[in-house]
């Protein structure tokens, strides 16, 4: 069987790990799947094959078996392997951003911009790794003559957690999946990754998949540190989250899915983190001068916020609060605004579905009944656009009704927004106060907005992780002090973030070394500070030996 | 009826939050529970009343309402609180210690020493709050020119994570129970404390939360921030976790109900963290030139430590792996330095039942048959030891029954240890690369045995929170670089330690502010920097504005 090549790649359509080989896939493996081309609803070839619950079972194995050697690397080699898949990556360009067009139908340049975003990604670790202090290293010194006892020599730092199931995100094909930032933050703590590839994507997700196994080999590490597993369904997921040599598992994907994973970790023998980042509805606030001085503008950015990609990313504006009394040239450049976009391909044909389903749902059902005030500002919500695609859409609910209806907080992923109209700042402030948890909310403010904008700020940021003004929510910016992330629901653990260097925390631990000969320290903590990192010695932040 | 009274201060008998009256608990609360002596098995005065469900409710919704009022205060606010608490502690060290020891049976010297420990604790987190750069506080500067789109202005910061349960220990009255290390960690965090009494020191709790309650008070802070919770059982306790304004939980104590309060909190409508401290039997690696080398000086430093307060500490060394043909002088020096041991009282006649039994059972049952080359190197398990105490016992068994034997890596809390006679390096590399999670783990070192410490040292650091040379785990340092943590089961989460400095994480997540107005932000990410902290700017450390 000669091995299917795209753009002169090969494509084997099976499942990737240290021992497996390099031929094809054969059809008795397990159940194929194909991708599917979202734009013409055609199935792509080649065929995928589920990885085995024995090849699940070998690629963890490998995993912990490599965990060890992999945490003895240095900085700078885990460095040089991610800047490595950076430059494969890149090499492999072309036909890793063609492929991921036809696979989520997802614009060209939008997919080149997430192609440098993931790359960009990839070097920004290798930095954070360079730099150093990431790890905390601090140092107590010893006190012998200190009374009633002496002080030992206390010197802790961040060690890696071990082996890290990814799961494939489907609205990133790049920068939330196989070589995302998930995999990125733990290759750069040093924990081995098995990456479930998320099954919409499958031919992106294998030539990425090359590209860091190419770069792991060219920097003589293990094998076992990166595998990928294709699954067509759910059990190969459930089984990694619950295999026994698994320390962690990073996830973005939908409420059910992420919250079943949250489960499954949680009631395993030896329960383990789980980082799911499951999508928000992420309230945008315009305030009362705000939305008096520039209506046409903020109508203008809204609409585009929320039908970037279809809506179809988890910063999507998808609740906004607006004055009652807001001016009419508000409402009209929204409705001009969505008036002159069509419809657009979804990432798959149940995504399209599941969006069609909720919008009839709220026009029409019960959940429609329950807003009776929400009108469709502008609505293509013809049942004849094409299959797989979706129009944009807006809703309007009193605050009152909002407050009283909790399924208008939940996300649809799409492009639709729900504008809310509230009174004054009080109801508004009252409205913070009940939101749940979400990735983002944003304040649109004129300088005579600031006190109201100063009420409402401690109060979002315990609803959110990230408060922006004056912005929109999409287009998160890959940076040292994003944080993507925000309470439950939006996310499984307020504490972290699927964004920026920080991410890098979810996969370390401390350890403790007290009184360790200097000589086998790791050099984070040995008394000459070989790597000149910054340190807390002694409750004091220094670059000096200690 | 008159409040009772203890040294001249009230012990009032009831739950102590914002509202709850002055005078002492009648009755008619709810189920009524008193201390015990365990030294003469007799109950103490007063009586103690369970916090009704409504009273929990009420604490809680006051601990919420106080939480953002509580989060705007100011590190120097919150470091004044931490050292009024600590200033009224030792105010009340004399009646409070001797309360402690009425209840506890732990000798006065032993307690005056966990006192210091507690209010310099306190005192240590002022001094974090002092310095500042706790907050890691990160800064990515606007570039409104870059392309293809500007970088807006980023800051993140960690902020509080919300109200706080904090489970009081049996076997720390004072460091890790009321006013200890977690209660310490969340209120530097800012976040509000409800505290579940330990049923076997109410009244050291009642007297600790008296302090802090005077100290609040003084420091004009909302009354809502801490309470004091007692029940006799387990229904309070399991309330308190699932309570919807309950944001974390920190546990110390037993497995099975760290267990059970991991999954409370996991399977929460809205799962929250939760630390829990579950024990440990930190393994003792005794290397074959150590041992040969100083084998008189080992024996009697570990004798010295697995007795220490009766061996109930979670850094008791439970497992000590010694080489099969370690010298006579080791073993006649650990028989003679148990021999002169007494019985001493243990903190509860319950926690002295269990470890008879289990005694009981290694000797004789099942356990005893699976480990028949154990002996009992110097036992004083004569049943007829005085009720409530217990007396010192060594075991002894192969390395490979040992490995055979899941039962025997399992905490036995009290003076006992097991010792597991290894053949040569390989083996004792497999039987740590056999061991599951504990809080510690000890090499005792000569040099000849550096390289064998230098292969177990990165396996050993993948299974325990501290590793430590030639010294014993008790003894736990409070101090910046002190990791008291480990994976499961010692913990229910290896990302986090109960001791020291870093333990303010638990209670913290970070909060991104994009392109918020520098009036409003918080100081510690202000331009001009006014708390002159270490932040992270643009991948630099620096205390520039910015």
């Amino acid at each position: 069987m000669s091995t299917p090549t795209f753009h002169g790649l090969s494509i084997l359509g099976h499942s990737l790990f240290a021992e497996n080989p390099t031929e094809p896939a054969t059809p008795n493996t397990r159940d194929a799947f194909r991708a599917t081309n979202p734009a013409t609803g055609h199935p792509l070839e080649p065929a995928f094959y589920s990885a085995t619950p024995a090849q699940l079972d070998r690629a963890a194995t490998l995993a912990a078996e490599a965990a060890l050697p992999f945490a003895a690397t240095s900085c700078a080699q885990r460095a040089a392997l991610l800047r490595a898949i950076a430059d494969h990556l890149e090499a492999a360009k072309v036909p890793i951003v063609e492929r991921a067009h036809l696979e989520t139908a997802l614009p060209l340049p939008r997919l080149n911009g997430e192609m440098a975003r993931t790359t960009g990604q990839l070097r920004l670790f290798a930095e954070l790794l360079e730099e150093g202090s990431w790890v905390d290293a601090r140092i107590d010194s010893a006190q012998p003559d200190r009374a009633p006892l002496p002080r030992p020599d206390l010197r802790s730092m961040l060690r890696p957690i071990g082996p890290v199931a990814v799961f494939g995100a489907s609205n990133f094909p790049l920068a939330f999946s196989v070589a995302g930032g998930d995999t990125a933050a733990a290759l750069a703590a040093a924990c081995p990754v098995l990456v479930k590839a998320h099954p919409a994507h499958p031919g992106t997700s294998e030539l990425v998949a090359h590209a860091i196994r190419a770069a792991i080999t060219e920097s003589h590490l293990p094998a076992g540190i990166f595998a990928l597993l294709f699954d067509s369904g759910i059990d190969i997921g459930q089984a990694l989250v619950q295999h026994p040599d698994l320390r962690a598992v990073a996830f973005t994907g939908s409420a059910v899915a992420g919250q079943a994973l949250m489960r499954l970790a949680a009631n395993r023998p030896v329960p383990i983190p789980c980082y799911a980042e499951m999508g928000s509805v992420n309230p945008v606030f315009l305030l009362p001068a705000a939305i008096l001085q520039r209506p046409e503008a903020i109508a203008r950015s809204l609409a585009a916020s929320f039908t970037l990609g279809s809506g179809q990313f988890c910063t999507k504006p998808g609740l906004v609060f607006v004055p009652e009394d807001a001016p009419q040239a508000f409402l009209d450049t929204l409705d001009h605004a969505i008036a002159s976009l069509a419809a657009q391909p979804m990432l798959t044909h149940a995504i399209a579905r599941r969006f069609a389903e909720h919008i009839e749902q709220r026009l029409q059902s019960n959940l429609a009944d329950r807003i009776v005030e929400a009108k469709a500002v502008q609505a293509n919500a013809d049942p004849a656009i094409p299959t797989g695609t979706a129009a944009p859409i807006v809703f309007a609910v009193s605050l009152d009704r909002f407050l009283a209806t909790p399924a208008l907080e939940e996300e649809i992923f799409g492009p639709t927004t729900l504008l809310i109209r509230y009174r004054d700042p009080a109801q508004l402030i009252a409205a913070a106060r009940h939101l749940h948890g979400h990735l983002t909310a944003t304040l649109h403010t004129a300088s005579e907005d600031l006190p109201l904008a100063a009420t409402l700020l401690p109060i979002l940021e315990t609803r959110v992780g990230r408060v922006l003004f004056n912005g929109y929510p999409t287009g998160v910016e890959v940076a040292r002090s994003m944080v993507h992330g925000g309470p439950f629901p939006a996310t499984s653990d307020s504490r972290s973030t699927s964004v920026g260097t920080a991410a890098i925390l979810r996969f370390l631990r401390p350890v403790c070394y007290q009184d360790v000969p200097d000589s086998i320290l790791p050099p984070e903590l040995q008394k000459a500070n070989p790597l000149q990192i910054d340190r807390l010695v002694n409750g004091q932040r220094s670059r000096a030996t200690a």
